[in-house]
């Protein structure tokens, strides 16, 4: 049994760089403290190695508690190649970069009154309902620019309504032709304006026309990595994606909040994946336990600050 | 500050029934023992009251874990008008339907051995590949008897499915023309399956053509009811579903693995709903936290026995 | 790889018993329902074979959650041998042998007002502070009774406190001459009531003065057996009290809500048990993680049932 | 309902500061994230602040993870008047003071090699048996400098063995003359060693010796803090100990992996603590759930930086 790096004590020092945070726990190595090092470690490899196609998955109320603005950033900075996400993630960034806000609230609070008040409560966020009437007059006016008896897919949806944004994860994604996939379109704001939109009008979303664009990325992928933020579609629809071809991801990070022995797949280990070949049996992997407005910007300042 | 109802210590007897367990768990009434039997009665309730829509949400990996089994028979007991539910547990229905099966394993395992043995992990249950080698050659038999050209609804995809199955979810579903909604049905072996099938037919699932379907359901409830296993697509899109009528549901038990403090909609407490209208004011909530292999077959053991 | 038995999905029968729940869910075995299930077998054979020892640990807010009443129960059948609990149950044991209660509450409540009100709340329980008022009279008055100059170990001090009750946990173990360990009685209210009549009177517990008979217990058992509801002292003292031996436990069940990953004893497996030789590498051993509100009472009545 | 703060989308910067992070990640301030920069800010008003006595409690296996060492930089830098922990801390720290190791792991691993090959599992941390050898060699040496027929306090204990260590919490708390209060201390390795040593020499330990010490600290402080990293004994002993005073802790910041709805203490929201008076009704309080082995370092390091 090998048994011979020690783990080293954590001292702080006052004028402590990211970078020398970051190392310290390295030299300490243990619990998820460590695991994050070896996610920074391996997000640092898979964003600079050339000929990796890298996935992001971005599950959970990320964009309502700031966590945006970073997947933005990780698109302008060339490092997402392929983004998956929730319906509801993506409305929130439609509703921030049309000029509407999310609000810090508490969780200590009584939701009838808020109801009352118009404000949607999502943990210690605030929403007021008057951003859907916003979202509402943008979703109808960028809808009706799109030709009736089409029949596109979610990705094109999604690149339409980002072409019309300014900034954001959709606007990025848009001028960057990154594609966006979210097979859940229907479960979310931005699908229920759809449904409104197409009582009157004749527009098929095919939920499989996304698939031969997904299949054509995992094909020629030399190598694939996967950053994952929570579980649910994104993470499954990306582990999955790689099943059809002879390869699985060579590098692996998800950070979640979820645990393995609820038997679900947003907290099974990503050694569980290996058993399917969806990760490869030499992939480098990191899970991270834990809430991802701590551990998403830590990676990320750590990652780019390298 | 009301406080008058004492805290009955439990007592165990050699005897006891189900209903006498719960009994005794509700006189204590405290944390998720406490939340459990107020599960069991809202539950009872909206089972039994006539004019109450009953929308069942299911997610996790539960049908691996034998929790399929119980959602038949709440089907068949005519207790569940709406089913959503996610690509994954609708494929380990079908595996178990044409006669193959999960086996029980253990999550103390080398992954990449299981991955040489071609056997898939789900926690501690093993699934061999074998069953997807049938698995594909029954979704394709099946795809085949859909007519090229059509335009489908997913939820009209799974009932195709089902009318070919003799047990299970999608078999008591079709045959009791109970609704299956899957908004990201592509997320899922039959997804790819289907993907496979439509290279060389031209059938396109329309993402939204379900919506119509569900609307008319909403609107034309006079009171609707949630039971929610998991929390995922399923939650989400149950809960959004009664946004664009009046009213919220009036009856909503959540048994969850998941935790608010993270934020994501899995977590949320059914509280949070109220303040979306979602879930109406004065609506009877229940919200157990733990696994639901334990929770779910000891409520409606309890609710079945009633 | 063996794999062999099949997942069978669990059906729900109107007449259902315990035994057959706990049958149905045996079949099917898998995630912390199987787990659940095989803590009801472990314990039923440490309950039932001669020879054994056994150890039973109680730590959480377990009392005020009327988990106590089981506690005696178990006591009174013989199935406790050596009790090791938080001074905070004993406490709360002590408060409901008096005649006070602890009362049915809410989460959702505000805690400045609960303190106006002079009622403490834990989670969704109230106490109000009137029960410490007549909990100190119990106390000055029974800590009289022990002569001065004494030198007592803390389970001497507990079983004259249970000798002066009549029932409850305290009363139960005093009577069928049970001894229960309590390492940090100062950390309860018990402890400060002590203190109080320490100032006037010289009485010294022997923080130490519980060992011996600790370890003679150990040294004398043929088979070592331990069952955990919650982590913390109680978990620790039990698994590390047979260290000194030669053996371990033969069997351990725990019922916790913590999670391995975070490195804590607590949440820590009892494979880690193994390592240290704690639990024997042939003991039968089951980990049910979530609430014990809800795990335990459900495995006892199997329990006694069977 | 005020909702006027905007969330702020997080950007990364590749040359940010640990201050600018904290500074982002306070502008989104949002669920954990959100309440990591508070505890951040409260920490740094309660180590800075004039005539605030600080508390500090250490629950877990924080040693063996790489904690202590920042624990000890603590001490140094004046910000801890007063610590409780765990026998267990307390031994890992001894170990490394006497220049023994804790080991880099995994807990994908066989814990019955592990055994056959003398280590010790505490999840990815790996501790040899031989660490324990040399443990008992110091701690009988040590202990052997006790005069006979004592009775002593806990911590009295405590300080006589940091005071023959160099380096760690026990050495620097000695040297600082920073009390360490540890009620279970029979709850430990080095409880055992001490059992071991008094089969042949007659000194008592009394359990209650530090509650005169401790209850004069709490009278004479002005202001109260409270800084907890876990639950257990420390948690609970700290908040208990201002009980008997007329005023609760002014701040309190809590880390902790545990969760509120299982009712324990560990994880107990601070708010709860309001209703006891334990904690001030006006009192700033933050709490941080994760892993500590993230949110301590991070913490800390932002403090230390301001």
């Amino acid at each position: 049994m090998e048994c011979d790096v020690p783990v080293q004590q954590i001292h702080i020092k006052p004028e402590m760089t990211i970078s020398g945070l970051i190392s310290a726990m390295e030299r300490a190595g243990a619990y998820n403290g460590g695991a994050l090092t070896r996610a920074v470690q391996i997000a640092g490899t898979m964003f600079r190695e050339e000929g990796v196609t890298r996935f992001f998955g971005l599950a959970g109320a990320m964009v309502p508690a700031g966590m945006g603005g970073i997947v933005s950033d990780l698109m302008e900075a060339g490092y997402i190649d392929v983004l998956v996400s929730t319906g509801a993630n993506l409305t929130h960034d439609v509703i921030e970069a049309i000029g509407c806000h999310h609000f810090r609230g508490t969780d200590k609070c009584n939701d009838i009154e808020l109801r009352h008040d118009e404000i949607n409560r999502i943990y210690d966020v605030y929403l007021p309902n008057e951003s859907f009437v916003e979202f509402e007059g943008f979703m109808q006016e960028v809808l009706s620019k799109i030709p009736d008896k089409s029949v596109i897919s979610i990705s094109d949806l999604l690149a339409h309504i980002g072409s019309n944004l300014k900034s954001g994860i959709l606007a990025t994604a848009a001028r960057k032709k990154i594609p966006i996939f979210c097979p859940a379109i229907q479960d979310s704001m931005i699908g229920l304006q759809f449904w409104l939109y197409r009582q009157t009008h004749g527009i098929v979303v095919d939920a499989f026309g996304d698939m031969d664009r997904l299949m054509d990325i995992c094909f020629s992928a030399e190598k694939a990595g996967a950053f994952l933020v929570g579980g649910g579609v994104p993470k499954n629809y990306i582990l999955q994606s790689m099943l059809m071809t002879s390869m699985g991801f060579s590098y692996a990070v998800q950070l979640t909040g979820d645990r393995p022995d609820l038997g679900g797949l947003s907290g099974a280990t990503l050694d569980e994946a290996r058993s399917w070949g969806k990760v490869d049996e030499d992939a480098q992997t990191a899970t991270v336990y834990g809430d991802a407005t701590i551990t998403f910007p830590l990676i990320m300042a750590a990652v780019m600050g390298r």
